[in-house]
C-alpha cells in the first residue's frame, strides 16, 4: 500500500469500512455537493438524497438494534464525518432529522415513543423538526417562552406561542417538510411551572398541509445551507394528547400528577439536555472534516501553481513560499491534532452511551464536547478562509468548493451552541472539578460555585516549575508542559479572580462580567492541551516507522505553533525569555519548511472523496 | 444637530455632499443590496443600475472636464466608497467600467482615445472590459502570454493566446455585456519583444454577438458578486488596427518603430501600472465602508438582544459582556482608523493625479495603497466574520446582509493586487527609501536592491529608546511611539537579514524566501503605524469639544489592542515588561468598557443608508 494508503487507514481507525461506504457514496455520479442551484431545487435534491441514504439502511446506526439501528454511536459519528466530505446541506438536513429530531425521541422518550417513531424517522417516512431556539431565546434555554399547559379533563397539552419572541425559529425540516416536531416548551402542570420539557406536536398532516393552530415560516435564503428549510413555527393553543410528552425524565399522569426520578428542576433540565450531545460532537468532527476538504484543495493547488521566482528557472511554486507554508501548514497540523482529538471526544461519548456512565463521565464528556466544537468550528472558519486566500481568484470561482465551505459552515460557529458560551460552560466544569451537578449553561453559576470551593487542588498543581531548558523545543514533554502550564495557571487565576470578587461581597453577575475573557482564556487552554496530548498520543500509536516521524514533525509544528501563538503570555509569566520566546518562531519557520515536503501525502491521508456535482436528470427527478 | 449628525458631518468631510447623494440613491426603494436572486437577474439588474447611474451623470467625477468629468479624483473616490453601502456587485461593475476599464482608456491611452471613448464610458454607451489577469498569470503581470504582434504590412497588431495559461481569466463584463477590452498583452514590434502593453479590442458587436476571433467563457457562479459577468477572454489571431494601442507611455510607428519616453522598460511597465492605482485605493475605502456597515448591524443588534443575566432581573444585553465587547469594539476602533489612513491615501492620490508629482510622491502613494489595501480588506474579512457571529442564528439569515457582505468582499483580498504580494511591494519600498525606481511586483527586487544599500539610515532612526514609564498606556505619544519603535526595528531588522544573506553570496531568492515573513511583517507593523498617525491627527482636527474625547478614547483603544497584539514582540524586545504588558490587557479590557458606551454614536457617525432590496417590478423590469 502506499504510504497515503496506509496514513489513511491509519486515520481512518476502526470505522474504516463505513467512511469508505460513505465516502463511495459520495463518489457516485451526482451526489457531490451542489455548487449552484436555486433554492428550492436545492431543498428538494437534498430531501431526495436523505430518502436515497435512508432507503440504504444506514441512517439509524446509532439507534438501538429493536429499532433498525445498530447501538453503534462511535459508527454514527464515523459516517455523519465523512458525509460532511459531500454537500454540508445534506449533512445537516440528516443532522435534523436522524440526529436531532431522532435523538430526542430516541433520548427523551420512552419505549411508546421508540416503537411509534423510531423506524420511521430512520426511513424518513416521518421528517422531523426539532423546535428548541426560539426567536428570543437560543443559548439561554430555561428562559424559552413557548408553553405546554396540562389539561387534565381532556387530557392533553396545550402547546401556545405567547409571543413574537417565543416563536421557534431557524428550525432545519420546518419550512418545508417537517410532518412533526419535538417542541421544548415551558411545562405546566396543575397550574405549577416545570420547567422546559419536550413534546412531539404535528406540523403537516399526510398530504403536507399545516395543521390548524400552527403557523410556519420559512427563513428563506440564508447565508449558507440553502438545501436545509429552515423556518419559524408558532403554536395557537395547539393540542396534543399527553402521550406527545417525551416522558424519560418526567411524567405526567392523567390526572395531572407530575413526577420525576429527578428531584432537582435545574438538575433534570441539564440531564435532558445532556443527553443531546451527541449533535455538538458531530458539529465538531464536520467541522474538521469540512477543514480538510479545504486544505486538500489549497494544498494541491500550492503544489502546483507558480509564481515569480529566481531569473532563468521556472517560476517557484507557491508552496515554496514561506509566507505560503506560514498560511497553510501550521492549520493542517491543527487539523490533525484536531482529528486526534475527537476520535478521543467519540470515544468517550460511544462510552458514556454505551456503557452507562456516572455524573463526573458525562461531565466530562459535556465538558470535551463543548470546548473541542467551539475551537474546531472556529478553526474550520479560519482555516476555510486562508485556504481559499491562498487559491487567488482561482479560489473564489464556486467550482472550487470554498464558496460551499465557507458558506454553509459559517453557522457551526453558532448552532448546538455559539462558542463563546460553549467555552464559559467548559471554563465552569473545569473550574468546578466537574463537581457542580447543574447549570448547564447559566455563566453565573460559575461564579457563584467557584465562591463556595476551596482552591487548593488547582493552586497545587500550578506550583511553579523550572523554566525551560535551551535548544529544548522539539522535546514533546516540554511541548505538553507548556501548554499544561499554561492551562493549568490560567484556571487558577480565574478560579483566584472569581473568588477575591465574590468574597469582596460584589453581586456575582458583575464579578463574571469582569473576569469573563480570563474565564474563556481558561477553556481555550484546557482545549490546546487535550488536543496536543491527543495529537502526541496519536504519534505514539502511529505503528509505521515510516509514517510516525512524519506524524511527529507535523506535531511538533502544532505544538510550537500554539505556543508561539501564546508567546506572550509565556514571557508575561516568565516561561520563555526573550531569546527562547524569538526562537519558537524561528523553530516554526523551520518545521513549516520541513512539513512542506510531505504535504502532499499529509492531505491525500485524509481521503477526500472525488466529488461530482448533481447531473441535469438527477435535478429532474428530484424536482 | 445631533451628536451623530455632527460626527457624521466630521467623518464625511469635504466631499460630503456626494456621498449624501449616493446615500440617497441607495435608499430610494429597489436600490438596496440584492439579498436572494438568481444569477442572471442579478446581472440584469446591476446593469440597469449602473446605466442608472450613468444617466445621471456622475459616473466620470475623476475624468477631465472635457469629456464630461470633473476632474475630482478624490470625489470619484469618496462616491465609490459609499455606493459600497449598496449592491457589491454594483459596486465592482462600476469599479470595472469606470475605473479600470475607463482608467485605462484614460491613463494609458492618449487624446484619440479620450475623445473617442471616455464620454461613451461614462454613460454606459461602450461597455468595457480590463483585461490584466490571466488564467497562469495574477500577481506577476510581467509573466502574461498574451500576445500583440505589429504587422507593418497591414497597419495592424495580431492580439493572440498561446496556451491556455494565458486565456485572460475573471475579467468583469466579459461574460455577457463588454463591447471592448483593454487588453494587456506582450507588445512584438519587428520581432523584437517590447514588454507588457495595452490594446484596445472590440469583443462583441452592436447586437451583442461575440466578434470572430474572440472566444468567452464564463466563470458562472461564484463566492459572491455574482451580479458582475467575470468570464475567460481566448484570441485567435484578432486583428486590430495600429491605433488600438494605448500609446501613452509607448508608442509604435506605422512603419514600426517602437519609441517610448521611457527609457528603461521595466520602469516604462510599472509607470503604466502606476497610474491604475486608483482600484486599489478604491478597494480600500469599500472594504472600510464594508466594516462599517457590518459593525452598524452588529451594535445595533448588541444593544438590542438580550441573553442570560443576574437573577431577579432582565437579562443582560450581550455589549454588556466583556467578550462581546471585545469582539466588537476593537474593530470598530479599527474601522475608525482606517477610515482616517483613507482619508490620508485619497488626499495623496488627488495630489498626484491633479497637481503632478514626482518619483518619490508616486512612489509614496503606491506604498501607502499597497499597504492599507492589504490590511483593510483583511479587517473587512475578519470584522465581518466576527459581526455575523456576534448576531448568532440571525445573523445567519440572508436579510441581514452579512452574507452578501462576505460573500462579495471576500475577493478584495485577492484583486487589486494579493495581500501578501502587496505587502511586500510596501516593504520593498520601505526596504530602499523610495529610491527604488522600478520593479514594483517582483519580490527578488527587494533582496538585490537592499543589498547594495548602505543601512545607515534606517540603523540610525532605530537607535533605542528608553522602556516605556509605568502608567503611561493612555498618552498618545507614547502610544505612537511604541508603534514606530517597532516598526523601525523589524525594517532595519529584515535589511539587515537581507543584506547578510546577499553578501553571504546566497541566492537572492533563498535569501528573500527565508527572511520573507520578516518583510511582510515590516509592511504591516508600517501600517499600524500610518494607520494610528492617521487615527491621532483625526482626534486632533475634530473641531467638536463633546466628539473629541469620544474619538480620543477610541484612538486609545486602537492604539492598545494594536499594542496588545503584538506584546510578545515588544517584550521580546525589552520595550514592554512583563508587568506592562498584562497592563495593556487591563488597559484594552478598561477602554472596550468606556467605548461600549459611545457605540451606538460612533456607528450611527457612519451614516449607513437604510437598504430596501429591489422590488418584483423592478425587477421585471430589469430582466
Amino acid at each position: 500500500m502506499t504510504a497515503a494508503g496506509r496514513l489513511r487507514t491509519f486515520l481512518d481507525g476502526p470505522e474504516a469500512e463505513i467512511r469508505d461506504a460513505v465516502r463511495a457514496w459520495i463518489e457516485e455520479p451526482g451526489n457531490g455537493a451542489v455548487t449552484d442551484l436555486p433554492r428550492e431545487e436545492h431543498r428538494a435534491q437534498v430531501l431526495a438524497w436523505a430518502r436515497e441514504l435512508a432507503e440504504g439502511g444506514r441512517t439509524a446506526i446509532g439507534y438501538p438494534v429493536e429499532y433498525v439501528g445498530e447501538g453503534a454511536v462511535g459508527r454514527s459519528i464515523a459516517a455523519f464525518e465523512t458525509l460532511a466530505y459531500g454537500d454540508l446541506s445534506l449533512l445537516v438536513k440528516c443532522g435534523v432529522q436522524f440526529g436531532l429530531f431522532g435523538g430526542a425521541v430516541l433520548h427523551l422518550g420512552t419505549r411508546r415513543h421508540h416503537a411509534a417513531h423510531l423506524a420511521a424517522i430512520a426511513r424518513m417516512e416521518l421528517v422531523g423538526c426539532f423546535a428548541m431556539t426560539e426567536t428570543g431565546h437560543g443559548s439561554n434555554v430555561q428562559a424559552i417562552g413557548t408553553t405546554a399547559t396540562y389539561d387534565a379533563a381532556g387530557e392533553t397539552f396545550d402547546v401556545h406561542t405567547p409571543d413574537a419572541a417565543a416563536r421557534k425559529d431557524y428550525i432545519g425540516n420546518a419550512a418545508r417538510d417537517g410532518g412533526m416536531a419535538a417542541v421544548f416548551a415551558q411545562l405546566v402542570v396543575g397550574g405549577e411551572p416545570r420547567g422546559v420539557h419536550a413534546l412531539l406536536v404535528p406540523l403537516r398532516d399526510a398530504r403536507g398541509d399545516v395543521l390548524p393552530g400552527v403557523t410556519i415560516g420559512d427563513c428563506g435564503a440564508k447565508l449558507g445551507l440553502d438545501g436545509v428549510d429552515n423556518g419559524q413555527i408558532a403554536f395557537d393553543h395547539v393540542r396534543v394528547p399527553r402521550t406527545a410528552l417525551l416522558d424519560r425524565y418526567a411524567q405526567v399522569a392523567p390526572d395531572g400528577t407530575y413526577t420525576s426520578p429527578i428531584e432537582n428542576p435545574a438538575k433534570r433540565f441539564f440531564t435532558m439536555l445532556g443527553t443531546l450531545i451527541q449533535g455538538r460532537v458531530s458539529i465538531c468532527g464536520a467541522s474538521i472534516t469540512a477543514s480538510k476538504a479545504a486544505l486538500e484543495v489549497a494544498v494541491a493547488y500550492a503544489l502546483e501553481r507558480r509564481q515569480f521566482g529566481p531569473p532563468g528557472g521556472p517560476e517557484a511554486l507557491l508552496l515554496d513560499y514561506r509566507t505560503h507554508q506560514r498560511r497553510l501548514l501550521p492549520a493542517l497540523a491543527a487539523t490533525y491534532g484536531l482529528h486526534f482529538a475527537q476520535e478521543r471526544l467519540v470515544a468517550q461519548l460511544h462510552a458514556v452511551f454505551t456503557t452507562g456512565a456516572g455524573d463526573r463521565e458525562r461531565r466530562e464528556l459535556e465538558t470535551l464536547a463543548a470546548g473541542l466544537k467551539a475551537i474546531a468550528s472556529w478553526h474550520a472558519t479560519e482555516t476555510i478562509q486562508a485556504c481559499r486566500e491562498a487559491c487567488g481568484g482561482h479560489g473564489y470561482l464556486r467550482s472550487t468548493r470554498f464558496a460551499a465551505l465557507k458558506a454553509d459552515t459559517d453557522v457551526f460557529t453558532t448552532f448546538e451552541g455559539d462558542n463563546t458560551v460553549l467555552l464559559q460552560l467548559a471554563a465552569k466544569n473545569l473550574l468546578t472539578g466537574y463537581r457542580d451537578q447543574f447549570g448547564e449553561l447559566d455563566p453565573l453559576g460559575v461564579a457563584a460555585f467557584v465562591a463556595g470551593q476551596v482552591l487548593g487542588t488547582i493552586a497545587e498543581r500550578t506550583a511553579v516549575r523550572k523554566v525551560l531548558p535551551a535548544g529544548a523545543l522539539l522535546d514533546r514533554d516540554i511541548q505538553l508542559g507548556l501548554l499544561r502550564w499554561r492551562q493549568e495557571h490560567i484556571l487558577a487565576g480565574a478560579a483566584r479572580r472569581l473568588k477575591r470578587g465574590i468574597d469582596a461581597g460584589r453581586a456575582p453577575f458583575d464579578v463574571l462580567i469582569e473576569c469573563q475573557d480570563h474565564v474563556v482564556a481558561a477553556a481555550r487552554a484546557w482545549v490546546d492541551l487535550v488536543v496536543l496530548e491527543a495529537f502526541a498520543d496519536g504519534v505514539r500509536r502511529c505503528p509505521d516507522p515510516e509514517l510516525r516521524p512524519v506524524l511527529d514533525r507535523l506535531c511538533s509544528l502544532h505544538a510550537l505553533a500554539r505556543i508561539e501563538a501564546e508567546r506572550a503570555f509565556y514571557q508575561e509569566h516568565g516561561r520563555l525569555s526573550a531569546t527562547q520566546s524569538k526562537a519558537v518562531i524561528k523553530a516554526v519557520n523551520a518545521l513549516c519548511a520541513e512539513v512542506r515536503e510531505d504535504a502532499a501525502l499529509l492531505v491525500a491521508g485524509f481521503g477526500v472523496p472525488r466529488c461530482t456535482a448533481p447531473s441535469p436528470a438527477r435535478l429532474e427527478a428530484a424536482a
